[in-house]
């Protein structure tokens, strides 16, 4: 009986959990440090109150339930020793035959951390609730503000970063103040908000082809977003953001320019690229230790092009099912294999009803892309209730303008404390 | 043009702005601390992981606004001067012709204020999330747990005070830990729980008959909480409650005990009731002060039996279009009439196919008065979609025996920072 550890419950640690559940001679524990495999894809419609967080993600508990080989434990692992075998977590040690790591990625400030209080990032549920807040609280505070100056900053809402989750979040942020909000305030007219999507290189979705990116701009800028590219965020606090010598005033800045690896590679000594990607071998595995892999966000993977594929969850549910195969022919006593990315495409979405689509040589945009991408994320979403109530919420939203989930939620849980 | 302000978005308030709406001659002014109206009576649905926030809140704004007279200002008020008739808020002053207070109740400590670090109350979304947030996690913990005395220490949920709300929670606990959860862990017995429903008087749910009362005390049982009744809370800390020269360890603890009223009746310096209540004329009206009147949760109105009418949805939903209704009596120059509440009944639920019922003499239990249950607060849920959604999450749950909403979040939304 081998002892398989999978550390992450995301895209790559479930589905190589899901690829191993019920195999013989093979004990699986996976370990996370939250109770819920997170659908990442569909997250900027829980920032922005479209989508409840329990529709989009699910305990990975549950989602195991049914391997009988399979262990879940929730927790978090401190770090890894890799000669001798163990991964040690706040609630004791582990020893593995296999380790999977797949602790994905989370924001990088290239080194300004402290603008994060300002500016938060999206990867987590809790960041969608608190940019939630943040969005439908400046709305809020801009009804009841008579100073024409503080309106106009509360109506600012800047987003940095000009890739997928940049564009998603303008675009809907665009889409609600026209049509959502629109009859719903008094003393503010919320057509007048003023969305800026900032993007330091020359384009924004730099991964899509020249055509579907400036596609992509002429939608944002339909929803009234303002795009700016080659514009570097020099500064950045409560009051605004620099953009080289200009000082925009908004209460609402959103971060979706960088990202780094999860630390926990850190404690490995090993090789790691600029971004703190675990470097690979075209196995997956770490070059003097054959028994531990690195997949998703967390690997950098780079012997098919030269080029380290891109942190997608494609890229890390094939990763995840290509490990646990690689491991049962390891036990069958078959050679490995390397893993190939079969690149199926990508495809970012804009405000209700438009999209940009590129599959191979097939590149398009408009209302058909859109309901491919409305198709693709049902179709991967975990779970037949998730599918359901979130293609009905989507349903509801496109027939009556409205968002299913604008509450504002305090931080704060005890009870209200009047001075 | 008469304005008339309305301080809180709950029953009360909200169906007194609905009443309101669109009137001649009358424009609104609607305050809450919120921005969302709370469906209170299924709050115990979200802590118990069955329903998201979004599915019993709405936002106060889109409720009321096809209301054209109808102004929603989320905020503060710091406090009211009922001589000048003007509310003070965070954000400015206004003015009132006429002004309804209905800011609810929270939770009493009965002057142990320290207790509710260690036991979260019921009455907000937040507070909701954090005791989901406590009740999963102490499986978790359990799962992981080796030593048996800890084990057990994380499988022993109490909750203080037998009244609707802390038999629905108790139910709801009993019925997730033998059915949900039973097949997810590998390390625990779920049925092993121990829930412990904590009443100080001689028996649960004293506003029902004591046939009900017994009936609720052994559906619960079947559910196995152990009640106990005549029982008091003497200290409470993190590691569980004392009753008397009793010390019962446990890592959860929820509060169901006492409530008292919103603190800004204290800065009225009228007359308040033993529970910070305000206490009112016939009218809802203020002793001196015939243009200010309280409703639901925080008014003392006795006048109909000579006890004050009691926190619920029916009562404070009745108060308010009555007030909407005086005020429009006024302006048309007929008298203003006294308030009567029709009472039609009430219930409480216990698990997943039990409840009690009782409609003047009608009294009955099981699951004929589960289904009306059901019916009477979908029924009474604002929002079409709400209404829809909550339906098919209950049905889903009831085939399935899982739970919609099992996330564990965290009250941090910044990225993780290891050590």
């Amino acid at each position: 009986m081998k002892h398989i550890i999978i550390i992450g419950g995301g895209f790559a640690g479930l589905n190589a959990a899901k690829a191993l559940g019920n195999k013989r001679d093979v004990k699986v524990t996976l370990i996370d440090r939250r109770n819920h495999h997170l659908f990442q894809p569909l997250l900027y419609q829980v920032a922005m109150a479209a989508l409840s967080p329990a529709e989009i993600a699910a305990p990975i508990r549950s989602i195991l339930s049914h391997y009988n080989n399979i262990n879940v434990l929730q927790g978090e692992v401190k770090h890894v020793d890799l000669n001798s075998s163990k991964v040690i977590t706040k609630f004791g040690v582990q020893n593995y035959d296999y380790l999977i790591m797949a602790c994905g990625a989370r924001h990088s400030y290239f080194g300004n951390e402290k603008w994060e209080q300002d500016a938060p990032g999206l990867k987590t549920v809790e960041q969608a609730t608190e940019i939630r807040r943040r969005v439908l609280s400046a709305f809020e505070k801009a009804e009841r503000e008579k100073d024409v100056n503080q309106q106009k900053k509360y109506l600012t809402f800047i987003i940095v970063g000009g890739g997928p989750t940049g564009v998603e979040l303008a675009g809907a942020i665009g889409e609600m103040s026209r049509y959502t909000l629109a009859k719903d305030f008094r003393n503010i007219d919320p057509k007048l908000t003023r969305i800026i999507l900032i993007e330091a290189g020359p384009r924004i979705l730099p991964a899509f082809s020249e055509k579907s990116s400036s596609q992509a701009t002429r939608n944002l800028e339909n929803l009234g977003v303002h795009v700016w590219v080659s514009s570097k965020v020099t500064d950045l606090n409560s009051e605004g953001v620099a953009v080289e010598s200009e000082n925009i005033k908004a209460a609402t800045v959103l971060w979706a320019a960088g990202v780094q690896a999860a630390k926990l590679g850190h404690t490995l000594g090993v090789e790691l690229d600029r971004q703190g990607r675990v470097i690979v071998q075209p196995d997956l595995s770490l070059k003097n230790y054959p028994n531990v892999f690195v997949a998703g966000d967390q690997a950098h993977s780079s012997h098919q092009t030269g080029n380290p594929l891109p942190g997608l969850a494609p890229v890390a549910m094939q990763q995840g099912r290509f490990l646990a195969k690689n491991i049962e022919r390891e036990l069958n006593s078959l050679p490995r294999q390397d893993f190939r990315y079969i690149n199926k495409g990508q495809m970012a979405t804009i405000g209700k009803s438009r999209a940009v689509v590129e599959a191979g040589k097939l590149k398009f945009g408009g209302f058909i892309a859109w309901l491919s991408w409305i198709f693709i994320h049902i179709y991967y979403l975990t779970g037949f209730k998730n599918r359901l109530f979130v293609t009905m919420n989507w349903a509801w939203s496109y027939v009556s303008f409205r968002r299913g989930a604008r509450l504002i939620v305090s931080k704060e849980w005890r009870s209200y404390r009047e001075k």
